[in-house]
């Protein structure tokens, strides 16, 4: 059951940011019950809310560089916390672009087809977005979003936002979604349809299933690729322990106490979720 | 600082029934660490999500009757709740049809002229809408939305939003609010916008300050007048003992273990919060 409008696709976007952040427990990151001092779970909500509006455009005009700028530029005016929703804007304004797509691997198909069709002009935008928001990505030597010149160079050589993801780093699993036609978030997309536990433990255990298979790009620019590899580990052993939900709050204390948050972990399972929606996932 | 445009009005709007849905602990409802078997804090994340493209259309049409039943509708659509905002969309939705005004004030005088220039055409829609959801109020003598050929009467006696609001037993706080102006929820927005409290603490205290001044509707109506005269006295012993936050869960929990849920305080908070994001509060 495929959206009707691109009214519900920006609804399905805007409440799989809802539904993400309030997971919990959710190792490292900010959700219902845990919160940063200057990063706080209302901050998410408003962000979220605010970004609806903007989805709908998106999905109506099908501007995805515009899109992402105007998206962190209405997020900000709903709350006085820094970057919010970069990386989860980056996955589901392609997707948003697809609103009419039949399945879910339609929409991701026809998501990368559009990012093929972006012009260095939305790429210009992007790099804009990520200034404004100020948000942490890792050092990729070609046209790095820490590289202050780097809209000079996307105009020059032209850079569409298809051909400046395909340089990020491997471990840039955002980029990697945007040009492998998002396979990880589709797998993410058929676990919530299968599973049969509640909406908050199956969000859960997503994220924590991701966070076991995937090095957190976010960790690995703050505290290197061993912490990143550690932290995989430990996810792993809880996710196999006996009471998973007792050892991810375990682990939840532990990376809060260390300052390290899987961040790009949790925009994956945002993409999984908006995926599900595609599908006709209710709960 | 007015709003500058529809959707911002329905940013806020949705907002705010994000932020009071979390608001915890709220004794006796849904928050973001307590839910009831069939009515789970995700539900209520769903439907404010999709009210927020209703409200847009509300804000721009100035359709009173219409918006509450459309409201209904869709939020019906993203989850298997039932009853879940009735009474917050009686509330915002006037509100909404004055996203221009220049002040919180000025809102709520503007959404009340709004309501006198309804028709009873208005007054079907929301008996419609009260039937689509289900919700619970307090019998009235004339035209309660318990009797059934309401819709008839509605129709005969051309009985519009205002006229039919002004019929409601003075317990009904929502119909007080809605013919008187606002009243309870200009104050509410005053505590919010005055508090140097956190956010989360703000629409704590508020909520459980509005429970101890008024008897709750669905209370009365579920388990009658004593039982709420005797709420109201517990929320003043709570907010006046040491520690109202502790004391705040202990009658969350008195609460819940009666199927005691004050959802119109709940309600009136929400057009509090609304309010208050008039005259330009952010977090």
């Amino acid at each position: 059951m495929p959206f009707e409008s691109p009214v519900d696709a920006a609804v399905a976007a805007a409440l799989s940011m809802l539904l993400e952040v309030s997971g919990n427990p959710k190792a490292g990151n900010v959700d219902r019950m845990h919160e940063f001092s200057d990063l706080k779970y209302e901050h998410f909500l408003a962000s979220a809310t605010a970004s609806l509006p903007v989805f709908i455009e998106v999905a109506r005009s099908g501007k995805i560089g515009e899109g992402i700028y105007k998206a962190v530029e209405t997020s900000k005016k709903w709350h006085r916390a820094s970057n919010v929703h970069f990386g989860a804007y980056l996955l589901l304004i392609p997707l948003l672009t697809a609103w009419n797509a039949e399945s879910m691997f339609d929409a991701a198909k026809v998501a990368v087809e559009n990012l093929k069709k972006t012009t260095y002009v939305d790429s210009i935008f992007i790099s804009k977005a990520f200034r404004v928001c100020n948000a942490r990505v890792i050092s990729a030597n070609n046209l790095s979003l820490q590289n202050t010149s780097v809209e000079k160079l996307l105009l020059e050589r032209k850079v569409n936002v298809y051909e400046w993801m395909s340089m990020a780093p491997k471990e840039n699993i955002i980029a990697r979604e945007l040009v492998e036609g998002y396979k990880i978030s589709l797998r993410g997309a058929e676990y919530i349809l299968s599973s049969d536990l509640e909406v908050n433990e199956k969000i859960v255990f997503l994220y924590h299933k991701f966070l076991s298979e995937y090095l957190d790009p976010l960790i690995i620019s703050k505290a290197g690729v061993d912490k990143a590899k550690e932290v995989l580990e430990l996810a792993k052993k809880a996710l196999n322990s006996e009471d998973p939900f007792k050892a991810f709050e375990e682990l939840d204390e532990l990376l809060i106490n260390q300052n390290l948050n899987p961040g790009t972990i949790a925009d994956i399972v945002v993409s999984s979720l908006y995926l599900a929606f595609v599908e006709g996932w209710r709960f």
